[in-house]
């Protein structure tokens, strides 16, 4: 067959939605070729790209019994920031392997092209070692690979985390299996303070050591939020001291499908320890099916003509046990998750239920709200956001409040959903003012065929219609999974390395756009993503010098 | 939102193929609602469904200290069936996990409701139990449980082993985690005897635990072909004993990424003791750039004007060292694999190289093929069909083959992959007498949103046009993975249960169509891969009483 019959015959096949054999794909798709796969990139395998970067040819060998990452004796961060210590060992393990450790040897000549030393010196007088993150946290750092030492220099841990992780980046393994490092100046900060991954834990309970690998991953790509949809309709399986009824009724089982008060504190600190904040979604009025089998009147009895219907359907905002119950359980959020913000949720509620309910329509009445449902839902919302506000919490929501007209705190973060890449309602919320943050583009429990980072990838965040003032308010944005397709045995490969193509667009230089140069560092951070032990898929035909093992049969 | 704006919403949304949140979709497509999801199927978790079933309300419970599988004493197939003893291991440990094995107590005293034995008698004089199983293997068997035995009847091994899967899947685990089975009575056998995979060594090597894993999950779902798509452009990862410097230069590493003869050995003998043949694919004379590396002038040199241009093209058809190669190569290949076919590809053929090369013009003109290079094609895989013919083995080719009109064998597979689930294709290749495999509809590399697996499930094999005579022809199918996407961190989950849906619908009989059933019985069949730690994914929001734990972070 000739190209142009073939052309054909590929759109003839995918029409008719039916599969056809690959190589009629690759010659039209817009992918890097099958030679460019083990191409490299000058930037090597760094990602995301840091801003700054003046590599040399200068190259020095590590080697596991001499190598050090120690705290620089300026530092403000001592030898009791065991935030740091940890990730030295952390480090110090991807680059060597753990199965390398041993005793370092002080005896031991070290050559004259080797390094021996990485200093971290921590320059702000207070390090932060011992807090949370924030999105206002300073994440900089500036990094020296040179002899005798390498320096990594940063105001606050957090920059430190970022720069061991590019550091750990920069080495790599020559012919003979030696580690090697060039000499290398980088100066480095994200352009966005808010890169999320939103992960949900109700359509399908995800088990904490998938939870863990997956904030390890998050480190690897510089996320620093974990958005944790903990709760909706499916199931509810967060342990609430004040309300165990909750998961008692609502999770999908009530011992081994449930995060305990430990689960969830073990999650925030190895998060912490990673630089990443955790905050919690708790969606209400609507996706709130399981809240109601272990709370009674929680929830809107739904009618069919006069007699309830026996479904139930958004939190019924009309009763003042409502308000109580939401007063005590977000005093207990407020306290067991650190974050400055919690996620209210407040999209995608349905009217029906409401409207079927005469104790409802007569409440409607009262208020004067007429037919106009979403003046209930504002109701809810407005005394929900009260609530929340005297825990001391910021408060996220998702668009819909905002497009509802909901008064809320100037500084409140709208969360855009809807919509593609560039779309209107940026431009919206930021002209009211409002801080916020993009995911419409980056559903990712959406798949298709082939190399869809790159649609993520492309992504201009600030693209849309608006002043530099209003530019200004845009904080970052989230990579969401939702969980209807993935738990356990998928998400992982799933999501990355296409989160990590959000990754670099949230943390990179707005002129990071070159795709063959992204292909080639991304295919090598996937392969490395695999040596750390994450089953990270693949993003073309290609190998990894050392495939993942750790698939049991 | 009101239902209608929603809708619109949704379309609007779709089209500037953006995300959005999952609960606008889950009310347009046809999904199984949230409470079907652990709904009870009458026909428990059966998967294929048996061809005849009768179950009955009684129910015997089964203990792992007293219930023993055994040769029943009339059976062909004796203690020295090293098949059949695996097999009984396999499905203790499936039944009662690996971790409760324990001393059969012979003291213990049975209560009235319990099952003791399962007796497999093979009634055939030969049993197959040292043989491999083949496209005319018998897979029938007959399944009675009832006091005081369990039989299980069947003509051969290969039925034997089919029923010992079921009986696996009708034992179940009680409220107080007691496994019991209810009184059955199965009568079974298989609507096309090639159920096959695809899987791609070639695009991504896959580590042999992989594939083994794999072919264990294949035996869950009575698959009895694995086709082994071993090389491609991309890589050779076969180490050929005869031409070592195929894989040497060939493989994406010529240690790391092979299979030695000790591995492809392995595989077979894996396969073999689950009733699987392992067909393999060496695909000419495209799809062969990695050949080139290590086997000189084996592909056609392209011209660019009047100069060989550096790169190559198919396999040269018009010099007598090709043969030679294919000669030496092909008889290494009848010996290595014991199935009865090889699969010789013959697709999608690029001309453009050979159109290029002058000594292929003067070729061309000598024959009288004028500029139809279709007819060199043919003059090629005429001799290579020859050749294999002459190793006394069958083979198996892609649709083109036939297409171009190449003269075959009439018991030449042809294998059907252009075109959606019913497809005039077949008709045309049966017409011409040849027997047939589909692919078309099942290429399952091709990935979309929410349950594709209905639209594999729902494909009707035999819904062309053709005389009865021709439907005989069609044998059976086959689900392809190829391997552009899918590597060791992504294969399985991507894989099954997607694959089971082909699985049955190549088993159960032509009724078994009610989608609803399927759901709630695959629901349930993917929770029992995940607890034997297959890393099945999830059909849609739900949970496993055991969610997978084999991922490491």
């Amino acid at each position: 067959m000739d190209t142009a019959l073939r052309f054909t015959v590929l759109l003839l096949t995918l029409s008719f939605g039916a599969g056809l054999q690959l190589n009629y794909i690759d010659d039209y798709e817009e992918e890097p070729k099958e030679e460019d796969v083990s191409a490299d990139s000058k930037y090597g395998s760094l990602w995301p790209l840091p801003q700054k970067i003046q590599m040399s040819e200068i190259s020095f060998k590590l080697t596991s019994s001499s190598f050090k990452i120690v705290d620089a004796k300026e530092s403000s961060a001592g030898p009791s920031c065991s935030l740091l210590k940890d990730a030295y060992r952390r480090y110090y393990e991807y680059m060597f392997g753990s199965s390398k450790r041993q005793q370092l040897n002080k005896r031991r000549r070290t050559g004259p092209s080797e390094l021996t030393e990485l200093q971290v010196l921590i320059t702000s007088p207070d390090s932060d070692c011992d807090g949370y993150p924030s999105v206002t946290s300073d994440e900089s750092y500036e990094l020296s690979v040179d002899q005798p030492y390498a320096v990594l220099r940063a105001p606050k841990v957090w920059g430190a985390l970022r720069g061991l992780e590019t550091f750990s980046q920069l080495v790599f393994e020559d012919d003979y299996g030696a580690k090697s490092v060039n000499a290398t100046q980088i100066s480095d900060f994200p352009r966005f303070a808010h890169r999320g991954i939103l992960l949900d834990t109700s359509r399908h309970y995800l088990p904490i050591k998938v939870i863990l690998a997956n904030l390890e991953t998050m480190a690897m790509n510089k996320i620093n939020v974990f958005h944790w949809h903990i709760v909706d309709d499916q199931s509810f399986p967060y342990l609430s001291r004040t309300f165990p009824q909750l998961s008692q009724q609502g999770a999908y089982h009530p011992y081994t499908h449930v995060y305990t008060p430990a689960d969830v504190k073990m999650v925030i600190e190895f998060a912490r320890l990673r630089g990443i904040r955790v905050i919690p979604e708790f969606d209400t009025p609507g996706h709130t099916q399981s809240w109601g089998k272990g709370q009674k009147d929680l929830l809107t009895p739904c009618y069919s003509g006069a007699t309830p219907s026996g479904t139930f359907g958004p939190v019924n905002p009309i009763l003042n046990t409502t308000y109580d119950f939401m007063s005590q359980f977000f005093k207990e959020i407020s306290t067991v998750f650190p974050d400055a913000y919690v996620h209210l949720g407040g999209d995608e509620v349905d009217f029906n239920c409401w409207k079927s309910n005469p104790d409802i329509q007569k409440f409607m009445a009262q208020q004067g709200f007429g037919q106009d449902f979403s003046k209930l839902e504002s109701f809810y919302i407005q005394r929900l956001l009260n609530i929340v506000t005297s825990t001391k919490k910021g408060y996220m929501i998702w668009q819909e409040v905002f497009d509802n007209g909901v008064k809320l705190h100037p500084d409140t973060v709208v969360h855009v959903w809807i919509g593609g890449g560039s779309n209107d309602e940026m431009g919206r919320v930021t002209a009211a003012g409002y801080t916020t943050i993009l995911s419409a583009p980056w559903y990712l429990d959406y798949i298709s065929y082939a190399q869809d980072w790159q649609k993520y990838y492309k992504v201009e965040p600030l693209n849309f219609n608006g002043t530099d003032e209003q530019k200004k308010l845009v904080v970052g944005g989230e990579a969401c999974l939702w969980g209807e397709y993935v738990d356990a045995t998928n998400l992982t490969p799933r999501l990355w390395p296409r989160a990590s193509a959000v990754a670099e667009r949230l943390w990179s230089a707005k002129d990071v756009t070159d795709i063959n140069d992204a292909f080639n560092r991304l295919s090598v951070h996937r392969c490395r993503m695999v040596e750390r032990g994450i089953p990270a898929e693949p993003l073309f035909s290609s190998f990894c010098p050392r495939e993942y093992k750790e698939f049991t049969s």
